[in-house]
C-alpha cells in the first residue's frame, strides 16, 4: 500500500555549472541560465509504502507525513533562491532531477512509519521527474 | 499494456475505532473524528493490465471496466454515508488505505480480461493511495 | 482590478427540508436526500474588488484575505457535517447556493481593504455557483 | 463573444518597495521581500470580445491571438527575473495586480481584431488576478 | 446567483468554408484545415442564473439542467463529426465561437427555471470562448 | 531516476477493424466507430529513466527530450485523422493501446540519454493507457 501527500513551494533557480564557461552553460541550460534567475511553482508528491496498521486503518498518519515534508523540504525551499538559501543545496544544480534525489535525501530517514518510496517533483504542468533512491 | 478508467463519487465518513476511547480516536484521527461526519469527492482510478488484443486493439473494453466499477463500487458508495450505508464496508475504519483495499477486493474477481492492476484512491487534492493486491 | 483566493474545505451534508415530507424531499433532492448523509471537498474562490495601492502594488493583502476566510468560514466548516455543526448555518438547506450566500454573509463585513465581488463555490468537479450579493 | 488563449511562463520576482525600509517591507510582504528572490510558474488568460465574423466564423485568429500575447508578453518575461530583466517593468513592483495591468497595457494596442476585454494572471493555483482596464 | 454545470464531448472537426478556395481556407484556418478532419474532448459549462427558491435551496435542479444539456447537445454532438452529423450545426463552421451561439441557441429556449446566462466551451486547455446571447 | 515531458495534440479517429463486418464493430466499439469519426484532445507523457549526468544534473536535457516526442509524435499526428494521414499508423486501429504501442516504437529508437521507461497516453480526464515496452 502506497500513501502519497501532495504539497506545494515557490522558489528561484538558476542552472549553472561553474566548472564550465559562460559558452558551455548556455549550451547546456539555455535560458535557465539567465543569471538573474527565474522560477517556478513547485508541485512535491511524497509516497511512504508500508502495510496498513490494523488499529488505525492507516500506513502512516497524514498529518504526520506533512509535517516531515513540510519541516524537512517545504519550510527550508519555499519563497527562497535555490542556489544561494538552502543549506542542504549548497554545491548543487538545482535542476528537477538534483532537487528529487535532494529531498529523498532529507526525506528517507524521517520516515519511521513505512519507507520512503518515492519523490514525485513537478517543476512545471509539462515536466517532472520521480526518483526512489536507486543511486543511494 | 495498462488501461486506467478514472470515476468519481461523493461521500461522508468519520474516521474512529469503536475498540477504543474518545481520547485515543481524538489522538489519532484529529477532526477526521467528528461524530456527524465529515466528506469528500473521492476519485478511483482503476487500472487492468494485459496483452492488447490483436482484433480489438483493447486490453478490455472501456465500457466494460467501467460497468464493473459502476456496479461493484460507485453505485454502493456514492452519495452514502461510507461507516453506515455499504454492505462491503460493515466494520472497516473508511481511511483511503481501507477503502482502496475494499475496492480491490470487490473489483478484482469482477476483471475478466487481463486482471486488476491498481486501485488509485485520492480522497482529496492533497492526498491519495494506490493499492496493487499486495497483502491479499 | 479584482484579486482571488482559492482554498478548500471537506465536509458532510444532506439536503432536506424538514417542512415537507420524506416523498417531496426525496423527488427534489434525490440520492442528496440520504439521512446519514453524504460528503464534498468544496473549493472556495473569494474575490475582491478594489483599486491597485500605490505604494504595496496590491488590491488586498493576500494574506489578510485568506486569514478573514480562514478565520470566518474554513475554520467553521472544514471536516464538519454542514447540517449540524456549523452555528451560521442553522436552518440552512446546504445547497451549495444557499452555502455561497451564507458565506458571503459572513465575509462581506470582514473585507476592509477593497469590497468583496463574488464568492464561487465549487461542490464537485461538474458543478459550482457563483454569488456576487445581488439578494441582499 | 469573448474568446480565450491561455499561456504560461516561469519567472523570478521579489516584491519590494524601495521607498521604505527593510521593516516596512518585510511587514508588508513578508517572505515574498527574500532579496535574492523566489519565483513561480504563471498562468496569463487574455480574452478579446467581439462579433463573430461571418465568414471566419472567428472573433479573432486564434493563431494571431497567441502570437501577440508571446512577442508582447511571454517572450519578454519568460525564465526572467521580473525585477531586474524586462523594459517595460522598469519600476513596477511585480505584484500579480501591477503585473496584470502592465501586460494589459502592452497587449491592449496590439489587438486590432475584437478588444482586449481581460487579462487573468494566476501567480500559484491559490491566488489569481483580474484585470479589465478599469484604471486606464 | 449563477449556477453552473460542467459536461464534456469528443467529436472531430473541420474549418473550412466552402465558399472560399483552398488557398483561402489554408491562410485562415491552417492545419484546423484538414479535410480528413481532426478533433477535441470539448468541456462545456453552462450557467443558469436566477434566484434561491426558497422552498428547495436552488436556482434551478442540477439534476434537470444536466438533463436538458445532455438531451439538446451532448448526447447529439458526442462521437460525431460536428461538419456533418449534427442537424442544428448544417451550414455551420464549426468554429469554437459558432459552437457556442448554436448551443446557446439551443438551450436557453429549454431552461425553465431561471435565464441561461453563460455557454463556456473549452476546445483544448489553451482555448475556450464564452457566450451570453448577446446577439441575438 | 525518470524524467517526464508532458506534450499534447488534437487528432481525430474512428474505431473499426474492417476485418469484420458492421454488426461486429457496432458491438465491439459502439459510438467510437461512427464512418464519420469523431475526435479527441490527447496528453502524452514520455518518461526517459537513467541516471544523473555529474556535470549537468540532468538525465536527459528536457529540450532534446521534447524536441524527439514533437518530431516524431506530435509533428506527425497533431491536427490529423489517426486512421488516414499518419504513416506509421497504417494499418493500426487506432485505440489508446495501439497509439501508446506505436508511439513506443517511433520513441524507442530515437532516445540516446537513457531509455525510453514510458508512453502514458491520456485519450479523454477519464481514460488512459500506460505502456513500457513489455511486447517487444
Amino acid at each position: 500500500m502506497i500513501i502519497t501527500a501532495r504539497l506545494t513551494f515557490s522558489a528561484a533557480h538558476r542552472l549553472n555549472n561553474p566548472k564550465y564557461d559562460a559558452d558551455w552553460n548556455r549550451r547546456v541550460y539555455g535560458k535557465c541560465d539567465n543569471p538573474r534567475g527565474h522560477g517556478h511553482n513547485y508541485v512535491i508528491h511524497v509516497s511512504v509504502k508500508g502495510k496498513i496498521d490494523a488499529e488505525t486503518g492507516m500506513v502512516i498518519d497524514l498529518k504526520v507525513l506533512k509535517d516531515v515534508v513540510r519541516r524537512r523540504v517545504i519550510d527550508r525551499v519555499d519563497h527562497t533562491n535555490l542556489n544561494e538559501d538552502v543549506d542542504f543545496l549548497q554545491g548543487v544544480i538545482p535542476t528537477a532531477e538534483n532537487l528529487a534525489r535532494a529531498f529523498w535525501q532529507q526525506l528517507a530517514p524521517a520516515i519511521t512509519e513505512g519507507t520512503l518510496h518515492e519523490v514525485l517533483l513537478q517543476e512545471t504542468e509539462k515536466n517532472s521527474v520521480v526518483y526512489r533512491g536507486e543511486d543511494e
